[in-house]
């Protein structure tokens, strides 16, 4: 259950304030040209500190490959790699190793193990993401060889959300701004609104909106096994997610099938759909269109505010959390939701050569 | 790919035109008394033709059971069973052979297989979800030893939406009405609203929401078997279904973590939380409050109105589907979207004893 | 744990006395074309009363598919199939109900579930390997088409053993003794010795030899999924089965290094072997060599002939089963040693294409 | 595929001359205290150079964990671990780059993969087991609460066997002899036969014998999982393994059920049988007797003689191998065997659990 995928298979393991945080890639092809300067600038990337919006927490986040490689070529072998964790202020969390953080999977974790490690919420911190970037970035590297990339942005803060399809931006932007939002005046407003949430000890949550493009027919299992199930189970697996939708997604309740029915036609020779309300995605297997979904993060849990909560011991007690937060968890989140669909797409893409 | 589940396994088969649907229940708990009538009375809620408003076509669906019982009881061995497809008038979709509907998976499943069984579409048709139903009554007989239940009913259909929470309505009256709805004057809005797209030969979409209750603490697997990615999951494996949302949803975009964090109390001697916008999951583990979630659905694909489309050679054509349609899949998919959250429930209980 | 395989999968179901032994093959490669009468051919060559050396139990066992075939071709959705039970003479049975019969799966089974079908082991019965030779038949002939070829024989009964290598023998003539000896006079010898363990109610054991030929160098996976690992696992899945060995075996033991080493030279510009001390195997992957290995069966557990035992209640008692019996298995396992087999190089030979 | 278990499973990773090699445990049971000197007596076990008669070969071999423990104690969450390789002396190998060694994986790894890491055999290198001996020795603490132990030890090197059954010896006197014999005499003939092996820079196979006792009835799962299926296919994987046999074993062929059929008994109140033939499983299920099983293992291919072989180019060339080599695996390999049953007997332990 620590295990991600079904060909190319990640492992991961770690805690927020243990050794470091690493993985085990499994099912990698072989002679992928390792491009660590690639791998290290997605995970900086994910690196908190970027910028001012978000939290000042600096992590110095290198990864260390520790087998699977050969002359910086993949071998086919698994790729075991580790992020070694440093600056890990345990004492920081000492007032929390007896107090059940609200919203947070303290209370969960004690209850179902019996055990667990308090210190910065240890399995469950969201620092476990980072596996995931090496692992996401690795498949982006086999995935280009495919001519297919990836591409997230943050589409809403709060009430401030990016009107219209991800057709009427430059995604080639997105990382012109710190909230990671391809349209500059929006960012604008979003990176204000976290700047006023931050002032507050406070958090906001968004969406994120991913694009995959390249993507060729035939990819996704019936009938368990569909694609966009896949991609839903990948970014419901990343912390504070709480939706997902594709194409249409919610929207497609409002609408009649004359209305969002995707029709064929002949495009010079080959055949082709008017619309994309399907998001690529049809009965579970992708049909060469763009593949586009939307994910939503609620608030992050930990604020610099007083909170009602309980002990270990189930007593009634007040909570304030000390020194840094992250008030918006979103521009971070872009390359994890990237590297989980990366994941994903080459995951289905190796397993389809299996169907052929 | 065909297969569901970690402990508690389904495998199904069968197509729509094919002698019948089934498939294999692996790792059922053994002693279980099989409730013959339950297990009937919920594959005649996903009956078509139950009721007026939605598609006249007369399924009768009667299961046989082919093993893993002996004298009324699971004996613990693999449960197969199968529902023999009747009245299969194949000769109702020999002009659909050679052409791709629209929004359908006629044309992705013929470019990944090279090969597909085009009446009714084939493995692709929302009667495979028979089989999800037998395998949930089952995970439902189950799960009832344990004291969890779970209710889903019709929230939304187009525009028409059920407001406030689950906790508003009584559960007990969602099969009083057709379209499933709990609330009398908003369920005759909804089959007012079906029977005009109906007339007009269109179709729907809408929402359905779940809701679990007596769920125990515990439930769900760190990092990539978060029991809400599971739900997930198993939501977007059925048909039709463009987007999952848990707890507080993409509604969770919009707000402050110290608008939204649950916060603990001692209730009475036990750990309470004051609010549940978690949806029942922290950390992606139960929590022990009710479990909620919401089921986009797109509108059913096939229409009775002329549409554009190409043939298997590519070339432009029309589409004019005969005979009968569904014009709304919502109130039929209210027992599939409880038999995929029985079974996802039945699963992680399984696999939570062996972290005990 | 009803499912074997990784990407060619069986998921088998059924009981002896219950209506019908099946399962679902899924991942079957698309656009093979279903030569039925070669599947019922294999499923005949299982069938107990084949000659007067065995059973004389008349097993009618034809199979009906229930999916995954169109026009005569699979489709590369679930082939659901049936072999429907005949003349269940539960009666046979009625006085084993509360008895323990000495090695067989009655006690451990109750023991291990708390219930269990008693009619003729239940789910524990051979007769459940019907399964087997289905999607052992469907697999050889996907496996036809490229090349290879699967043939299993009668090596050793008793202490009737065949001398020498497969090599020395003409595998052709495998099917025209009953007892499935290449060599008319070891067979003789072999068929005697059946025939006079019958007479007796008793029951002998004995060995299977089996040659896959034209197997690609590069099937098997590091360092789990050793493809000799994965023979071996599937081969100890068969009733009765006590030992696998492959290559050289338990012989490899007595030599040395510079004895068995198998070296390679330059074979008019292709690489091959001196010798296939290794059973075209080496580090777990296939070499291009003949793969052969050796399974060892115990004799049948059930006995003519009055044995001391337990009822259910731990009571002593003394045992005589009645009827038909089956002095010695071996001849109806070749097929299902050959089934395994090419179930299990199929999944590899798919596998292997996510690995290119 | 480098993944071992269903519950309690261990992810491997690493070659014999990169970094380390190292693993992730997920599935382990939480609040088992981690007793480092028990895992590192374990490791030390498996370590080359333990005595004269063996690879002079230093490993300095030191687990390093990485995650899942907090205060001593298994938290439930994967542990991640490495052992780092020192004294990689990789110019050892230098002339092995483009030469296939005979009997081993050079050339099958090349082929599949395209490219392959040459140094010590890569990940192909028996010193892959490290990871095997820290997950198993983690089991074998969690099967010791439980009252299993577990013991293996060298019953056969070349020709020199140990004879009679391993009730017939003292096991607990397996570590008093260098080759793990717990029969002092045969072990000094053991000694002197690989002494005479190593003088001559050639190898020598054998056979290890493995005891379980104390597990309960009711391990292993119908059908596909049966318990000694697993264990056979546990000990495949490890390097060099060419047989497995359980209870009778290949000897069972030679027998009748009259004489080997396991008579059960009422032994003071509970049952029990007269004979244990099958190894302590029926019909793959543990039925409370110990088991037990032995598994044939070839010489170790690298030998210090001249080899006939070819290079990548497939040109005929002579290979010798310099400095050290290991005459004979058998001792080092008694700890592997032990901790492979150790991972199968936890995670069908577990397994169990979710059918009661």
């Amino acid at each position: 259950m620590n295990t991600f995928g079904n060909i190319y298979r990640l492992t991961s393991f770690g805690e927020s304030h243990g050794p470091g945080i690493g993985g085990v890639i499994d099912g990698c092809p072989a002679g992928i040209e390792l491009d660590t300067a690639f791998i290290q600038s997605e995970l900086n990337r994910r690196k908190p500190g970027q910028s001012k919006i978000t939290t000042p927490r600096k992590e110095d986040d290198e990864v260390q490959f520790l087998s699977g490689i050969y002359e910086g070529k993949t071998t086919g072998t698994p790729i075991g790699f580790i992020i070694w964790n440093k600056n890990q202020h345990s004492s920081d969390y000492d007032n929390m190793k007896s107090v059940y953080r609200p919203s947070h999977a303290d209370y969960t974790y004690q209850t179902k193990y019996g055990i667990r490690d308090p210190r910065g919420g240890g399995r469950s911190s969201a620092r476990e993401t980072i596996a995931r970037c090496v692992a996401g970035a690795i498949a982006k590297l086999a995935l280009r060889q495919k001519g297919i990339s990836i591409q997230a942005y943050t589409s809403q803060v709060g009430n401030i959300k990016l009107e219209g399809s991800y057709m009427d931006y430059d995604l080639g932007k997105v990382e012109d701004t710190a909230v990671r939002c391809p349209d500059a005046a929006t960012a604008a407003e979003m990176e204000a609104l976290i700047a006023e949430v931050k002032s507050k000890g406070d958090t906001i949550g968004g969406v994120i909106t991913c694009v995959a493009k390249g993507v060729p027919v035939g990819l996704g299992e019936p009938v368990f096994g569909k694609l966009h199930a896949a991609l839903g189970h990948a970014m419901l697996t990343i912390n504070a997610v709480k939706g997902f939708e594709y194409g249409d997604g919610f929207d497609a309740a409002l609408y009649r099938g004359s209305e969002r029915n995707d029709r064929f036609f002949n495009d010079n020779g080959h055949i082709n759909t008017r619309t994309n309300h399907s998001g690529g995605i049809q009965g579970g297997i992708s049909n060469g269109q763009d593949i586009y979904f939307r994910v939503a993060f609620k608030s992050v849990a930990t604020i610099l505010m007083e909170q009602e909560t309980v002990n270990m011991d189930g007593e009634d007690t007040i909570l304030k959390a000390r020194g840094r937060h992250d008030p918006c968890v979103l521009p971070r989140a872009v390359p994890i939701v990237e590297s989980m669909t990366a994941m994903t797409l080459l995951d289905y893409l190796l397993l389809q050569k299996t169907r052929e």
